[in-house]
């Protein structure tokens, strides 16, 4: 495997496997990786003749009293991963690279980035959202991999292409579970012992409202209500948002719709927590 | 000369040329094409194998009360124009095609923006950045050419191009003017008989002020005085901004500097008119 810091070096790479016609898949990352983004580096090592993986922990999607300074990570463990996943090329820019002193260039995308985790998180699509163009322009690849864990985040990235007229397919990898039902996530190294059990109860409640679907219930506003429920039984978890909401533009729906998001997002601790499932209305009614 | 109105086919062309090795210049302009145009066609024509010129009145960039309505246009004229200058295609897209149904996707450049045109026309460098960027994504140019009469525009382009990390050559060309002095744009055609006077005073403002550093005055004060009273001596004129400044931040400055920019932008009657120029400490003081 490839690794490559400076970003004419990455240019002049992905220059190279184009011109030889070969397609080009990319998995963006903040490392500390775990197997959900190895399904992703999977998916593209399966589908694409050659593929770049990134690792750059993006200062501009961190607010001011977020956890930019001590985000896990481990560089040579992320390195191994990669090696044996077969990832040809892994880009790991510097900071000063990616955003030189007097950098001023951002990119917005309006309505979608309003709700959810962009209420909670303010500037935080915007981050994700320009350095994820840069990273585009840069590695300029055919297709770029993304998990369903961050779906609003996959919405924003799938939105701005579409806006931005580039030239590249986003594939969508379902969420990894641990066996206990928590989504992976770098975050989950955050967890102390006894925050596992609260965390848990993320997924507890998206497999209760799933069932509570299956078995008729069309109301959000009850599924609200028992996800809550649910949630607040733990000690030591505080509710930032649950959303039963349309899966494209994020308004709330008021009944279970052809299909459905719901979406969750806590703090445990210190450690703020997301997780989602789709559900959808042939289950509750017809 | 070929004309393009999707953009699939302006991306298929665009991959031709360049996957024919021959390098791409490109002329984004909104019609109504006048000497000023024509001099980056030409600019790009010389240097480059092949050259696509776009016409597109782009309405992100107009402010509600502003002329996106009324903006002078003349197709069969500029249709002409570019053919006998050699371009080889013609790119004009549909507003749906380009800023389709829920379209959500927006650039900013930002403290630049805030200052001179930026503050007169809140949004317009927005609209301005969002559909250069768009426009390159399409075209796909090595090098673009743009004028230094909307030097500000030039400066927000030339910061996003390295921002976003684009490889794309932001080629300058000097202003173009009328015989009388007036700097050519599209907004002249506004100008009833009488206003040509007054407008005409933007560009003698301009000369003196460069007489006076010339002649040794330094006080940026003294000069901005100075091109106000020669301007307002004109009767139906109004001063939008006279602007002094470091010509890549635009902050104003009270000593003329190494380079400075001396930036005008005023109102005669319903049109909005602006003219600038360089002028270099060296030749007022040492």
């Amino acid at each position: 495997m490839e690794i490559i810091s400076s970003l004419s070096d990455m240019k002049k790479k992905s220059d190279e496997v184009r011109s030889s016609k070969k397609t080009l898949g990319f998995v963006p990352t903040m490392g500390c990786l775990h197997r959900g983004h190895m399904s992703l580096v999977e998916a593209s090592v399966a589908a694409c003749d050659f593929t770049v993986a990134s690792i750059f922990l993006n200062p501009a999607q961190f607010g001011q009293n977020e956890d930019l300074d001590t985000y896990p990570g481990d560089l040579e463990k992320d390195k191994q991963l990669l090696e044996s996943a077969a990832v040809d090329a892994l880009f790991l820019p510097t900071r000063e690279s990616m955003y030189p002193h007097g950098y001023k260039s951002f990119v917005t995308v309006e309505e979608i980035t309003g709700r959810l985790c962009g209420k909670s998180r303010p500037g935080f699509f915007r981050g994700v959202a320009t350095v994820v163009l840069k990273l585009f322009n840069i590695v300029r690849p055919h297709r770029a991999f993304f998990g369903e864990k961050d779906w609003q985040q996959l919405t924003v990235v799938e939105t701005m292409v579409r806006d931005f007229n580039l030239d590249i397919s986003i594939e969508r990898l379902p969420i990894v579970r641990e066996p206990s039902g928590l989504a992976m996530s770098s975050r989950n190294l955050y967890l102390s012992e006894e925050e596992v059990s609260p965390a848990l109860s993320l997924s507890r409640a998206l497999n209760m409202a799933k069932d509570r679907v299956q078995k008729g219930e069309c109301s959000t506003g009850n599924i609200r209500r028992e996800i809550r429920d649910l949630i607040e039984n733990e000690k030591g978890i505080q509710i930032d948002y649950i959303s039963i909401c349309d899966p494209e533009n994020f308004m709330e729906q008021e009944e279970i719709s052809k299909t459905s998001l719901i979406a969750l997002a806590v703090r445990v601790g210190r450690t703020r927590l997301i997780d989602n499932c789709i559900v959808r209305r042939a289950e509750c009614r017809e």
